[in-house]
């Protein structure tokens, strides 16, 4: 398992960055690095494009030793040995920031762990759709790409992932979610793990198709300063809520982790307004209305 | 010492927005806002000026039952009883960024914290810059300020609240300091109220002084596009140093704090390349180099 997902995570890399370079028409800056205690990873990233602010797809595979907060975090969920515990990790992960603020942003990561030589193990994962401006085709076109892939594998799938999803990505302060979500999972362990392989391997082969379509109908939209001004305020939330509750991203500034790689996520720019107000019946108002009550979108 | 304190923050917010306007030229905008629990605040913000990126300054004055989780963390630090305790608390906050990325940005906050009627009580603050190039004069400048005001009240203090202002304004995740310090201090308690309010009254009053000199001299410099981008990429910094581990700013978004008045602090914009690189011997390496490794500056 290990060896098959960690050429997953590299199969992934290379489907959603040619697909970037094919649109974009720039080329990814890769760069490789290597973890102390064992492993590393390999990034790239497209800034500054013609299409793309910032999109970044990284991949990383991991082992060592798990520190001592970390280990009891492991155990305080699942029934392990005392004492220090040895991890396996290897995922991919991305998140791809647009300059038109009609394009939303997409985020997905998938990742299998194991602990002690294989004692635990576990899937983890998901993709996600931020969009500045609601396009209710959009949203319901990735949905549907996700149930269609969870369906094939089990039907209780996308109802909780999507569910899961919705209350994950949520800034609490603001009362809002990130964005129209899609589908969120961890801790997955619970049928033999070439099952579970078999639908993280087909979530990410969803990427492409669930996210890009909708890239290219939004990329060339025309549209205002103010339409630009609002995806900055959204971009500065996006910020927000990885800085403050997104748990790879708090867990990964509070150990070793290589800070490039944990904060890649975040936009190239974003703004924050004193007090920033949305007139009611906008189209900003409507995004809003989303984010607060979260809808059914397959 | 409620109404003394709730006087000197309104006082202190009417000197630091009148210097803000003064030399902006441009109007702050005033709103009030009441807490449920208790009390309220007033805020005065000027954004998108002609000197001011965002230039903010909130007075509060706030007071009522501390809920279970923040009852138990203050008596972590104090000798007080069981259950649920009152509180009062009064101050003055700010951050002023200005737009010429010669100028620094500048945080000050001076607060009075009361737990049931007066069986504890302390003042916490402080003042520190953050320019994003380094002009030793305008850190030597704005410590000597401090420096003496601290003197005036006891010699031990101004070194001790350099260092605790070093300590700090650390991101740990960066292995560097927000800025080039200035002083910090918190749970002052150890001597009668009315003088260390005399050394807080005396630290708010050396706000304009203490800045604005530096703030005439810097906002009209030159600068290139490649300053304001590395201006962008410290602001980044900010961002991460409020939300991360800013101990005000965290606990405001934990409770149910106004939310704007907690997020004041924020940049209007702010920029996150993908493994930013600056040269050796760069202007911008000198500042990193001190951020890195703090100096004595008074």
């Amino acid at each position: 398992m290990r060896e098959q997902m960690a050429a997953l995570a590299r199969r992934t890399q290379d489907q959603v960055s040619e697909a970037i370079e094919a649109i974009d028409g720039g080329k990814c800056r890769e760069d490789s690095w290597e973890r102390e205690g064992g492993g590393g990873g390999r990034t790239r990233v497209l800034q500054g494009g013609s299409v793309f602010e910032k999109a970044g797809v990284g991949v990383s595979v991991v082992h060592g030793t798990l520190n001592e907060a970390a280990s009891r975090s492991m155990r305080a969920n699942r029934k392990l040995p005392a004492g220090e515990l040895s991890f396996y990790a290897a995922g991919v992960s991305m998140v791809l920031h647009p300059h038109n603020p009609m394009a939303p942003t997409m985020h997905a990561n998938f990742r299998y762990f194991e602990v002690n030589n294989g004692e635990a193990w576990w899937f983890g994962g998901g993709a996600d759709l931020t969009p500045s401006y609601l396009f209710e085709e959009d949203a319901r076109h990735f949905h549907a790409a996700y149930k269609a892939t969870c369906d094939r594998h089990d039907s209780t799938f996308y109802p909780k992932f999507k569910a899961w999803c919705d209350e994950y990505f949520f800034i609490a302060h603001r009362g809002e979610r990130r964005g129209v979500g899609g589908i969120f999972f961890d801790d997955l362990d619970d049928r033999p793990s070439d099952e579970l392989f078999a639908f993280v391997e087909e979530s990410a082969a969803t990427i492409v198709p669930a996210y890009f379509p909708i890239l290219s109908a939004r990329k060339d939209m025309p549209f205002t300063g103010a339409h630009k001004e609002w995806q900055q305020v959204r971009r500065g939330r996006y910020v927000e809520f990885n800085l403050v509750y997104d748990r790879g991203t708090t867990f990964g500034l509070r150990t070793n982790a290589r800070i490039e790689s944990v904060l890649m996520s975040l936009p190239l720019t974003a703004r924050w307004e004193y007090d920033h107000q949305i007139s009611a019946e906008s189209e900003e108002y409507r995004l809003l209305s989303v984010l607060r009550e979260p809808r059914a979108w397959a």
